[in-house]
């Protein structure tokens, strides 16, 4: 059928889609949400149809993903449309719904699908509640996993190990990366860290290093950047290492389900030819992973499904009750990572950056890695190179933790009486963090003054908040009066309530597992 | 945030979606397809946010239906927009995604939810996925199907006991409903039937109907039509009886999936005020039901549900391997019913009809209801009743059957050689009838000449095609000459082989069952 193109200009965020009239879609015997099939001059290209009610019948629709799709088309000209036969990949979805386990062809089908636009958020949906509740092979992983490589970009960074560190994320203040990538290229290796963007934290790594230098980067400059300095920290999300994921999880996260986590974590890695992995998997009350089961459950998950894939892949399990470092926030953080290169800083950050830097220089076969990464620190090595990738990322190399600008407007939360802290809730200093403007607003965040076993007197600084504007400084402030996210004792005895529920209480699960 | 509204004039097929640019929604902290509240002049409503990359950061894009559920907005004008909560039901949806059992007031939470529009068709496909993989408990059934209930409208028709029949669907040519609401209604029992249109099939009951008279009623039409004569036979779409239900097949078609089957039927039979309800289930070769043990089960879920909603239900197990009749298409098939109300048509037509007649009456009490129901046919008062409904619905009540218009284009499809119809492939009919022009093209489709069992000839008629129009008889013969949808033999022994699959087939699933 022969119809009149019409430009919409609008965009449906992602999902090609093109408007008929229900007269028409009765016509061609097109119910909501089939495919049709649409022609221009030697282009065909699938789209997903919305019918309208009243829609001129001698007309077609396309939102700007369906336009894009159609390479020249003009508003008035004419396109040939038909029904579209059902994707073969929707079968192997409906397989898999009905608990069968998927070929690697199956899969390979689906992801190719999902990447061309083919699949409906609806039918994409219904596959990964299904792998959710059905649960992946280790064969049906690692199918995932390659179809995922193989349908996105992949950099080339030439021969020897390929270093790289990953947190599955969940503790705020986790500025590790910035300290692992300076330590690890100072020893000779090449590390290049892409990272990701808060979404749901008060900053991820790439939000903490756009306070020293831009991190949106091509793969060609990254590759230049790679060769001049060993490592980068620049953010990965424009990359296409892995397109499928994008689409997965904008489904994955109303859900709250992530069975796509470790095929979404690997193939990037692997897009990125790394050989050597660590992954960090924060552990604890504070953490996504609450338990020791959960995380050794997940960690060999991830050992098996990286020698599948040719990754040489070590875990380590972090202390995950409390934030890391003081500082929460993308330019408190950098100050604190900085500083903590630099000698001053925080003991468990440091400690922590360094047992993650010997890992993976144990695995490529440094003799004595602790010594090493020690060594790398102490005599400035670490932190001349972070100031090398700024240098070549395009910041001040020189610029001093003082000098990153942090938020103008702070106070104090003080305690109303005095004793060891006993615990401190992650999920309230996050939301302190977040009403006061992080990821937002770069200078906003939390410097705790008082971390687990430590003492406070009466009327002394539980943590600071810090802010852009003074609104916001505000309702961070009567957001921590409310929430109390820090309780102390002088005997634990005393306070062995956490909590009182009514009723079944909701609670909004921390999502998702870094990725 | 205030923003400038733009209303955009283009329908989304049914979701309440606003459109605002990355950077406005980055501000709100909003994610895709987050929900935002906007409100103007006192009323407030939820939409699902879509994200464009450029849009003014100042505006709003409200689609169709999300302007409609905003009365008086105009271009130009601001609203109020924020991030909104999620909603509480999202919460019970991964519950169950969990494998958790949900409680009366999840369920009422999701459905009100579904109604409203708060959920998208994402978390909306989560659910039912999770639903098909996980099964319903019998308490959940009956709370979904409650609470589909409370969230439509409602019709009474007064007192005494309602009767109702209905299909599950699946064999092609299954005109028994024209023929018994005719017959209980003459019996003096009031039987308000509505149906829906074809999706998959070549005539659903409203296409049949509609070639005799109008058939799209509003409540109060619908009323008075039954008040005149103790029966109809409208168009069930546009009542808004279980309005969830029409967001949940749009979910569950392409998936394949139904595990709200039962609450859509039967929350849909007690809205009408039904209180005895027959369930047709074909069951066989040619039918959606393909096995006895599927049946059963399906027959005992009904009986079960229906006692928790204070319904009485009996369900017909009934031949499935053939179609009803012999004739498909909608203006064929109102032909047969009409014929068979009148003495002449299709003995297995008025077989099936009686038997499903005389279940309703012998619920309702009658002594020797069979025989009832035989008298009634023969006597000509069901043929008399069912032209009081044609009349009351707008219909020339004095039709003959061969004044009903047929395609004018006909063509008789006849054997290659002689035997005995070994089987008969449902499917393959369906397609021709669909290829010559049905459903929408009334007058298309096929009138079988030899069913199971019946002696051809060599060069005897099997089939004959009906069309509107030639192009279409012609590729509706060309479909037949490939498909050979119906196989003979003078020996069984001579074809055991019924199909060759060269290797893993994929056959689309004869999806869905009516409801």
């Amino acid at each position: 059928m022969e119809l009149l193109v019409e430009l919409l200009n609008i965009t449906t965020g992602g999902n090609r889609i093109a408007l008929i009239s229900e007269a028409t879609a009765s016509h061609l015997g097109v119910h909501s949400s089939d495919r049709i099939k649409i022609t221009y001059k030697g282009q065909a290209m699938i789209a997903i149809a919305n019918l309208a009610e009243h829609y001129p019948n001698d007309r077609i629709g396309l939102f700007e993903e369906t336009e894009t799709a159609l390479s020249g088309i003009k508003n008035g000209e004419f396109v040939q449309v038909q029904l579209a036969p059902l994707p073969e990949s929707l079968f192997n979805i409906r397989s898999k719904l009905h608990g069968e386990r998927l070929r690697e062809q199956d899969i390979n089908a689906i992801v190719k699908d999902v990447v061309e636009r083919h699949l409906s958020t609806v039918e994409i949906a219904g596959f990964l509640t299904a792998l959710s509740i059905h649960g992946l092979s280790t064969g049906e992983t690692e199918a995932l996993s390659r179809a995922m490589i193989t349908t996105g970009r992949t950099i080339d960074f030439g021969a020897g190990p390929i270093l790289d560190k990953h947190s599955v994320g969940g503790i705020p203040g986790d500025k590790t990366s910035m300290m692992v990538v300076p330590i690890v290229a100072a020893a000779g290796f090449t590390i290049p860290k892409t990272s990701s963007r808060a979404i749901t934290s008060p900053a991820g790594t790439s939000d903490r290093v756009e306070t020293l230098c831009p991190v949106n980067f091509g793969i060609d400059e990254i590759k230049e950047i790679v060769k001049k300095t060993g490592g980068c920290l620049v953010w990965g999300g424009a990359l296409d290492l892995a397109p499928a994921d994008d689409l997965f999880i904008q489904v994955e996260y109303p859900l709250g389900i992530d069975p796509m986590l470790l095929p979404s974590i690997l193939s990037k890695k692997k897009a990125m030819g790394s050989t050597h992995v660590v992954i960090d998997i924060p552990t604890g009350m504070g953490a996504k992973i609450k338990t020791r089961q959960e995380a050794y459950t997940l960690a060999s998950d991830f050992v098996d499904l990286g020698r599948r894939l040719g990754l040489k892949i070590q875990c380590a399990l972090t202390f995950g009750d409390q934030p890391l470092g003081c500082s929460i926030g993308p330019a408190l953080e950098a100050q604190e990572a900085l500083n903590t290169l630099m000698g001053a800083g925080s003991p468990d950050l440091r400690e922590k950056a360094i047992s993650l830097s010997s890992m993976l220089l144990g695995m490529v076969g440094a003799e004595n890695p602790r010594a090493m990464a020690e060594e790398i620190v102490d005599s400035g090595r670490a932190a001349k190179k972070l100031r090398e990738i700024i240098e070549a990322q395009g910041g001040n190399p020189n610029i001093k933790p003082e000098e990153i600008p942090v938020g103008p407007k702070h106070a104090a939360f003080r305690s109303d009486s005095a004793g060891k802290v006993l615990w401190l809730s992650t999920d309230d200093i996050v939301r302190i963090a977040r009403v006061a403007g992080a990821p937002k607003e770069k200078g906003a965040g939390v410097v705790l003054h008082a971390k687990l076993g430590e003492s406070v007197r009466k009327g002394g600084v539980l943590f600071e908040v810090y802010a852009e504007r003074a609104s916001k400084l505000e309702a961070a402030l009567e957001l921590a009066g409310q929430l109390k996210p820090i309780a102390l004792s002088t005997k634990p005895e005393e306070r062995m309530v956490l909590d009182t529920v009514p009723e079944k209480a909701t609670h909004e699960k921390a999502f998702m597992l870094d990725r």
